[in-house]
């Protein structure tokens, strides 16, 4: 596997705060690229992330992603608050004369469609791996919360940071992380705390399911595990991740019924016979575009 | 305790692919028993399951069931697709002239009424003890996720297959197993990759929680926790797995009012001044048919 | 920091079963106390604890409870069932001679009520620390389930004792348990069986989130916890408390616009600056009452 | 069109409970058949029932129900209470020496059952209109309630009767008839006082969607109903149906994305060619099987 | 049958703004009193409902309710926002200097108050006939919304007022009213523009189910039904209220069930066969206190 | 008032497909603009259809929207088959060589997105009238059922057309009239039949609330309707759509918590103080921007 970042993905040469290459067939590799910032996040990188998680989600050159951090120091650390206090007047400080019901409306807008920029990564069809490396705080979890599976090097810090800037996180951590992790007595403590957790602890309550010993090896390993699943029938990938997703949402009953809906069309599908010889012939299976 | 397969349980000889005996008092066993092909499940199997299990959750001589797999090689290999392909051609291969959506409708009944079958055991009034041994791959994590309580052997291997055969699993394993394990990222893993876990993982993440050394010491733990079960109040055990499902798919608030309601009727029972008395008596309490 | 039950809390010293004092500022620390029988309950004692946590909800002077239990035995054995036999002779034994469905109302509207005081304690706007030690069965699950954040000392012995006397539980154990630990597995084993699990089991299935070597190590970690979490941003907090059990209940979809209406208004607070200030100036930031 | 009794359906002729005809192509008529009794209902007639919609549900013969009761004098006049009484000894006196909390199992188990009988007539595939005429009560509302079309003769006099004998209704009614009807207060009025309601009555407040001068009359307009909608796409109406029960059920936003899913099915048919050339055509489309 | 105000109901004096008499056995009427101020309420007022429903609720001498207002002008002009300016000003005005999300702590505080004593209503176990007359406006229909009946005199003029005082109404009426009324086009016409509509047009939509030509005359009917409904046995009656307001906010489904646990413990009453044998001997029944 | 069309709505003239006029102040007037194909929609129709609507979603001088058709003959005849036919080869016709999984997903993302261009009339923030005439088929009733006011012309033809094509209706139809309109029998019988209603059978189940002699005559009182909403406060009647919409959806005691949490910011308006001012003064309120 060459290095990474070298195959640019062919379409998404236009994005400028994200580095978008193809390291494999069917893989994509998302970086975030700001590095001299930690990675931190402004207004204009999340619309961009919403229009790439898009874009990928529709691709049929693309069958799984990596969603790592640029540079050594952090996946990110969070939300730029310094480029919000400026962009963002209602948030932070003077609202002019406008009343607490204005205000509220121009917020509400706001969180959704900050919201909504986030969740693109779970809307994408595709599965995402998540790689996190050394700092990350913030908006480092909410996004994280939205990809499919975590994996993280040893140096990895984390924090659901938001409590000490003064605020209740709102843009997916306290929504997902209840259901991504077991113990909710775990989860409270840190949202409510603020406290810094690590690679090991992350493990043990199953936040991430495998920690690396460093950046380059968890990266390695989230692009390893990319290809392997883009080796599979993209029909039998892409269902599981959906159904799993309303799963998680709904009752055994109507998640039950759902994917009985779901599958009365998917299962009619070459995959299954391609994927049945080549495990006779002990071939590698070809599925078709989707 | 006598070995396991010895009496068989009244009631149920004329099942012909499960071994049901009654190793203890208000205790059932059911033993798939297809080993020569590594207990692979065909069509009349799947619906002779939900008659046993239908059976089970009204008979008033059992108060606690164990389901295992007959032979030493595994719980069961999942799906017999050599089986499944010759007797659903609407699944694999030929459907003849028939457009997508009359081969929808077709698939859609099917995957029904197999859910159906297996959401049995998930519906047995009596709690439900899988021991789950040697391989466990496939339709073996959608049959366990229905039991209760799950405890392995330490040379279990288990897999969510499905994706390998070019298909979501929908039989209940991705509806059940974001419900029966904390961590999102683990479950999102093993479903996408259907890659091979063993004993250890899945005691880890509380997929399974207990692992004994051999197939016949889990077997034995199996059934001694199932004859404990069953000298405990019926109307007591067989309320906490109702109000425990129930609690699963619905809010806090609407479990509670549930079980108020459940326990408004439950509650005007002999056997709780039965269990009061042979506390302060130091005796085994009895209880009468349920 | 002073003994815990030095101060008394202001406004609360006319509550007769519970210890309620002022360990630090804005910190609240609620002793059950009945250190000779146990601190089991009866059912004027839960009628207090609403009271207790009715009032802790609104009063300003508090931003973050501590939960223990007085005495070196028992956080609580549950449920004063000799006192309970006496009080509430429905329950247990003769009803006279109204039929089945009148019995059923009568029980009904006393589970509704007894729920509605445990629920108290979730209810509270504030955080609550549930601090664990030596004998905790029977309602001590149901209540501490009711917490935010649980820890308990090494000696600490839980059970979901109910099934041994007969009935399924019903203040909140069945209906909480299964959201508070990843393990479903695991919960249907200790509710159906009865069975006792120690301090260290709790902690590896993410029950209690933290274990201390003897009661006055986790009652001291549990206040300065607590004071920690008064010392941040009130709004912060209790809408992080507030949300996350939000989640707990709904989909993401839903969480998230719930989220984004709360924070259309809480965002509108001085915390935010006065954190943010403090985070750059290296201060304690002060925030005004909530 | 010729007498509607005189065809019988084929694969209907074993049922002794209700004439099962074949008025016109793809159209079955359902009509209950003790008409000496005003057409009460038996334990095993409500099983036949179950049995019958079950058939018809899957039956590629069938795509329009009608269903109505035999004899001028009643549709039907409900549960036949004598016989309950005889058959069900736990519901109306004598329970022996069990306790209450035994008592409830059994009459849980039966209530279930006797509800899901019911329930055959909304979970069959095909649309059901019910005809009703005379003497409509109790049951009469519970499993008209499960038809989709309703409309009755002038003579039809209605009651949601079961307070009169001293219980809340529990087959069906109080679950459906709230979202049959949009008066809530109009449901509670006849729901709780247990009061007669005529045929003007019923069109008024939107039960029946139409009234017909006499028996004759609405029979004839139910067949006709049925000849229409068997005459129409399969694939069309049979979602149709299941997409509005759906939506009743569901918020929109969950229906629609179900209708989605759905329809990305049911879409690959050849009903929409065919309906589409016939309307260029003026010519009478002709559907494959279903 | 006497005046209706003639016999106060025993246990109920010591309320200060409501008159609370007992026309009938087992029936009482509450009546809104404060005519002079077209029973305009203040915060007491809901205070004090919310106190008579509660006890009205568990009061075995109580089996039917109705409610309505004193005097010829009014059932409510609603709020009386003279009195809520002086009283919350919050609410209206100046907050003196405490933040947004201060503010909006206290409001929420207060709307979940007197929202929770307007449900009271709607909680109460037993039904409750709203009768409405003269002006009924804002807050009108929210108390309105929570009884099961609602009827009114011909010279009733009703409107949601509340987005003529420049806010969306909280107390319920957004919340109960799609549901109670079947065309949504209707109920958001009424809730946008506040205009007013009259007696036939709230049959027409079936806000109300019955209109009569005077005051004196709904209250007449309304007392009538209350007699018939404390006729009947309670038990059902009941039963049948908490029933469809259950299956107003749950599927189907899950309405079928939470019906059939309901009744496992509802069924076990003597009721049933009172109610039989009074039907066949053509007297009256009687039925034990609930 | 100037004819409807006359002045262009600023910053709306770069549309082709409607005509976006501002006949009033904050009042926008939408009309489908294609009547010499009946104003049937192709898809680059409902592309802008969601354009403008989000647009006038968050555009400050816009308070009320009416939507309608231009040209005497049609509202809108729906989808027009034959560009679609064209246009979208997977859903009529040749799907080349790709598998039944792969047609169904592309279906499935056009359905999806088709799906989300129809409800962002729905999630429109402020209130639309849709005024209905002539030709109203189809796709017309999935659309106006997006509106939250619903009036029609005396010569209005309404049917849900799409079963008569081979489909079942995908694009919110069957999912938004069952809560739109309350009697389920009538809604089960448009949509099975696809049959014809006009504007009078319309009115009396409540699927439009009003019916005008003529199209002039129904514009103009939408017009009027919508000049009245836009000169109430924008607080309080977005804030009325808003929860309306919601309650439909949830249950009472969710839409109650909602409702609070929504009004806790949006009572912090100077618009209930500028309401109640003019109210008592008899003048006009003026509102600022929302």
């Amino acid at each position: 596997m060459a290095h990474p970042s070298n195959n640019p993905l062919k379409g998404y040469t236009h994005y400028t705060h994200f580095i978008i290459s193809n390291p494999d067939t069917y893989v994509a590799h998302v970086e975030i690229n700001r590095p001299a910032k930690l990675n931190a996040f402004k207004r204009e990188m999340w619309l961009e992330l919403r229009s790439i998680f898009r874009q990928l989600s529709a691709d049929p050159e693309v069958r799984a992603v990596v969603l790592s951090g640029a540079g050594e120091r952090a996946f990110t650390a969070g939300l730029d608050v310094h480029a919000a206090s400026q962009s963002e007047p209602t948030l932070l400080g003077s609202k002019g004369d406008i009343d607490g019901s204005r205000v509220a409306t121009l917020l509400r807008r706001d969180v959704y469609d900050f919201q909504d920029c986030i969740s693109a990564v779970e809307r994408c069809e595709k599965p995402v791996i998540c790689v996190l490396h050394g700092i990350a705080i913030g908006l480092a979890i909410d996004l994280s919360c939205c990809a499919d599976v975590r994996i993280c090097a040893a140096n990895t810090h984390m924090s659901v940071k938001e409590v000490d800037i003064g605020m209740a996180a709102d843009i997916g951590t306290l929504s997902r992380l209840p259901k991504a992790v077991g113990s909710f007595s775990w989860v409270k403590d840190v949202c409510l705390s603020a406290r810094t957790f690590d690679a090991e602890e992350a493990l043990r309550v199953g936040f991430v399911s495998q920690v690396l010993e460093s950046k380059a090896a968890a990266v390695e390993v989230g692009l390893r595990t990319a290809s392997l699943l883009a080796s599979k029938s993209p029909v039998a990938v892409q269902g599981t991740k959906e159904l799993l997703n309303h799963a998680r949402d709904h009752t055994v009953d109507e998640s039950l019924r759902y994917t009985a809906i779901w599958n009365s069309a998917m299962l009619q599908s070459d995959d299954l016979s391609s994927a049945l010889l080549s495990g006779i012939q002990k071939t590698k299976p070809k599925f078709a575009k989707l």
